[in-house]
């Protein structure tokens, strides 16, 4: 087989299919060889829609030449079957686990369609809910009216990746996240912006490579003295100085995303032990 | 089995877990008599780390007195199977279907961990950190500029489930979200903000009961004009009178999560025939 081969695949649920896509491109990422044409199909819940997507999935096996890969999650398995019949690897992450879950539970799973985040009543869902917006209230120090109610917050230079890394800490695990920022008066004072102090124990820094700091600073105000190397440079050893100084535990988010920094936040501030 | 019986599940990994979470969170609830206590262990990247996960996870075992549920990702096979001699249900979503997946693609699986989303480098994830950045800027009708980058602008009265949605669409998808908010002016008015004119088609409504945005807008401003019930009725019926009028798409967000908004959003403006 060729090292640019090309394959579908499709992402099917009669939920929304955010599990069938969280879990297939870390699957797929494995085959790094294969060009994969993916597709959305949400909300298939019914047989007359599951019906009405059998034809893009064969027009997609004709073109490729191949069949498509389908990686799926349904509750409904009447639904589901509607997909046997065709010439594709089918892949049901649920169906494959239900079983032995129910089976080690001894019950029967119910079937309600995306109960998984679908209850926005519950506890969880509003919690999560609440972290976001706190966690926007208090981006880059946007309000220090009750920094007391975050669980983590960060800190680092402008554009280590404070932002995207509080929302998702937020988003993802429902953890008040607030984050402020480093800044040169700081860095001349020698010593963390006031209204941190009460709060060390809930500090944890982010830094960057100079060099990507500078990239990602060019892009927003070329060519100013804000995205200089040499000021990045400069920067981002003042406040690893300053952290390391004031004792704060920090990490390098050059080459690591959003999931992983977040991942690794909640392990370090000892906020894993249970899962809201 | 009592309706009220307790489970320890763990879902460990030697990434982030962040698919098994998903997909776990998923499948357990479809019990919902069962109590889930629920640990993340992510990271687990070597045999040692593994070896010292064990005592927590039979602690559990015996506190519970019932073996636990082990949900998984692991790329290193090595480490995994560390877990094997442990006396717990063991569910490895990798394992499962990457043996199939190679098969059918005819190749071996790379083993490089947290292959998904690790590679920051790459334009996918470029994109979406490009994406939350855009949706931030363009929160709440914040900036005007650029409103035609927007692939999808959300409307809706204040509190009707913008924001959040548009950072998810943002984070999840790498979809430019902007979000707008219709205020009593353009109800008096009677069209919409002028900026949004040359933009209709990237239009998208939120709409709400009145009775649960008179809860979210009493936690935030209790007894206020903006919260009472009969003001959150008249701007909720003039805002669908307005998007009516416009011929903009809407959904209601009262019953649904942002998961469920958002890729609704996704099918409903046509982003989703292709992920990045």
């Amino acid at each position: 087989m060729s090292q640019t081969s090309r394959r579908s695949v499709f992402f099917i649920s009669d939920g929304t299919g955010i599990s069938a896509e969280t879990l297939g491109l870390n699957l797929l990422a494995h085959f790094p060889g294969v060009e994969f044409h993916q597709v959305r199909m949400p909300f298939i819940d019914s047989v007359e829609k599951a019906h009405a997507c059998v034809p893009t999935i064969l027009k997609a096996a004709q073109d490729d030449g191949m069949r498509p890969i389908l990686l799926m999650t349904f509750v409904n398995e009447e639904v589901s079957a509607e997909f046997d019949g065709v010439q594709a690897l089918c892949l049901d992450f649920f169906k494959t686990f239900i079983g032995p879950l129910g089976q080690e539970l001894g019950m029967q799973p119910t079937r309600g369609i995306g109960q998984g985040r679908k209850v926005v009543d519950n506890t969880g869902y509003r919690h999560r809910m609440e972290a976001v917006n706190y966690s926007l209230e208090h981006d880059d120090g946007a309000s220090e009216r009750h920094l007391s109610d975050a669980e983590v917050i960060l800190v680092g230079v402008s554009r280590s990746g404070k932002t995207p890394t509080s929302l998702y800490l937020a988003m993802q695990f429902g953890v008040k996240a607030a984050n402020y920022p480093l800044i040169p008066e700081d860095f001349e004072r020698g010593c963390l912006p006031k209204v941190l102090e009460g709060h060390k124990k809930k500090l944890f820094g982010l830094t960057i490579r100079p060099e990507r700091l500078h990239e990602i600073r060019t892009e927003r105000r070329p060519d100013s003295r804000y995205a200089a190397l040499e000021n990045c440079r400069h920067e981002v050893r003042q406040a690893e100085q300053l952290m390391h100084r004031e004792g704060i535990r920090w990490l390098d988010s050059t080459t690591r995303s959003v999931e992983e920094i977040a991942t690794k936040v909640m392990q370090e501030c000892g906020l894993d032990g249970h899962v809201s």
